[in-house]
C-alpha cells in the first residue's frame, strides 16, 4: 500500500467535548487547567475508538499495557468557551520501540483553539517497565500515523 | 391538557457521559468527587436542551439569570466505571416562586449507580438576589415537571 | 474518662484549603462541583492526621481498608471565593458496625459556607465487601465522635 | 546591584500541595491531567505571595490585569503520589513587554517529578488586549527573575 492510498484511507478521528459552565473561570473562558485534560480525554477516546471499545482503563486492567506520559506541550491559540462543542482532532505522529507521540488539535466553530503534542511510553502496569506495544496496538497506530 | 396526556408527551431527558481513566481513582471506579460534577453537568445539559442551546453559561451571561445551588444530596448505589457510558436521567420535580428542584439518576448498563436531588435558586447575576424565573424558563420547567 | 474530659481533650480538626482562580466559575465564586470535592479532601486529610500520616491512599493500599461513600448531602449557605482560605471542620458523628458518618463544615472568614453530611462503608479493597473497621481506626473514630 | 547579590537575596518560592486519593488514577499515581493544574495553582500562589495576598482572582477583578496562557510544556520525570507533599518550585525566567515566562519544578521527597515551562500574556480583562504589566507587578517579577 503506498502513501497516497494510506492517506486516502484515513479519516481524521475527532472527539467532541461538551464544554460547560463548570469548565469556565471568571474570565468566562475554559480554565487553562482544563485544556490538557480535554486533550488527554481525546487521546483516551482515540484508543477506545481504534481498539474496539477499550480505552486506557481496559488497556491497563485487561490488556496489561499502560501508556504513561513523559512529555506534553500545548500552544493556546484562541479561547475555548461553552458556545460551541470542542472538536479534538487526534492522530499519532510517531511510533518508537516503546514510545508513541500524539498530536491533538482543539477546534471550535472552525477556529483553532489549541495545538498539543504528547509523548507516552508503553509499560507493564506492574513496575512501569517500558516495553514494546502489543501487535494489535502497533498495527492500529501504524495505520493511523500522519505527520505532525 | 390533563396529567396523563402531559405524561404521555414527556420523554425523559438523558445526558450521556463518557467516563474515562482520568475520572477513576485507585479503587478502579469513578472517584466520588466526580459524581456530583457529572450530575451538575447533566442539569446544565438539561437546560441547554430545553432552552434552544443555552446552558448555564448563556443563561448567566446572555439571559441574566443565574441558578446557584442551595442543596444537593446523593445516594450512591453502585460503582461507576469506564466500561459503560453513564446515562444521567434529569427532570425537574418542583418549581417554587424562585427555586427549582431537580432529580438526577445515573445509570450504567441498566444499573442504577446514583440518585441525586438538587435545589437551585433563580437569581440576578449582579448581587445574587433571588427572583422569579423568566417566563420561557418557567414554561419549560412546568412542561417537564414530574414527581421525584 | 467521662464525657466532659473527653470533650475537653478534643480539638476540632480543621483542614485549610487554598481556593484559587481555577476553582471559580464565571459567577466569580467557587464552582458548586468543587465543593463536595473540597469536603472529601478534608475527610481524607482527617484520616491522614489521625492515622499517623495515612490517608485514603495508604488505607486502601497498605492497610487494605477502603471507605467508599454511600451518601452525601450538602447545604450551601454562602459563596466560597479565593479571598480567604476555606477552613473545613471535620468530625465523625456516628460509627456503625461497618459504616461511619462524617460532618464537614466549610467556613471562610468566620462565615459558614456549607454544611455537609457524608456516610461511608468500611470494605475490603478486593470485592468491596463490607467489614468492621480495624481496631486502630475504630479507636481513632471513637475518640473523636461528636454529635452532628 | 550585581547578579551575585541578586541571587543571594533570592529565596526560592515553594508552593506545597497535598496530593490525595482523589488526584490519583487506577495506576495508583496522580493522573497526568492533574499535573498541569498543580503547576498552574503554584503560579497562582506565586503571585499571591509576591503581591501581598493577591492571586489571579484579585489581579483580574481588583487590579484589572489578566495573564492568560499562550504556551505550556512539561516533562514528566517521576510519578507523583500521595506519599509525600508535592513541592512546586516556581520562578519567572523571562519578562517581555507584555509577556512572562515561568518555570515550575515539582519535587517529592527530593526527587524531581516534573519540570514545566509556562508563558503568559498580560491583558486587559475586557477584550483580552495585550498590555504592559503594571509597575508593581513588573518590579516583583524583575526582583525574582532567574535563568530557566
Amino acid at each position: 500500500m503506498n502513501v497516497s492510498s494510506l492517506n486516502a484511507a484515513q479519516v481524521d478521528f475527532v472527539h467532541s467535548i461538551r464544554v460547560g459552565w463548570g469548565d469556565c473561570d471568571p474570565a468566562q473562558i475554559a480554565y487553562t487547567g482544563r485544556l490538557p485534560a480535554f486533550a488527554l480525554e481525546a487521546i483516551d477516546a482515540w484508543w477506545e475508538h481504534h481498539l474496539g471499545g477499550d480505552g486506557w482503563f481496559q488497556m491497563e486492567l485487561d490488556r496489561k499495557t499502560g501508556t504513561p506520559f513523559v512529555h506534553m506541550s500545548l500552544d493556546f491559540r484562541s479561547p475555548v468557551t461553552p458556545r460551541h462543542r470542542l472538536k479534538c482532532h487526534v492522530w499519532p505522529t510517531r511510533l518508537g520501540n516503546s514510545s508513541i507521540e500524539f498530536r491533538v488539535d482543539g477546534r471550535q466553530n472552525d477556529v483553532l483553539c489549541f495545538e498539543g503534542r504528547f509523548v507516552c511510553v508503553f509499560v507493564n502496569p506492574d513496575g512501569f517497565q517500558p516495553k514494546e506495544p502489543p501487535d494489535d496496538m502497533r498495527r492500529v497506530v501504524e495505520s493511523q500515523l500522519k505527520p505532525a
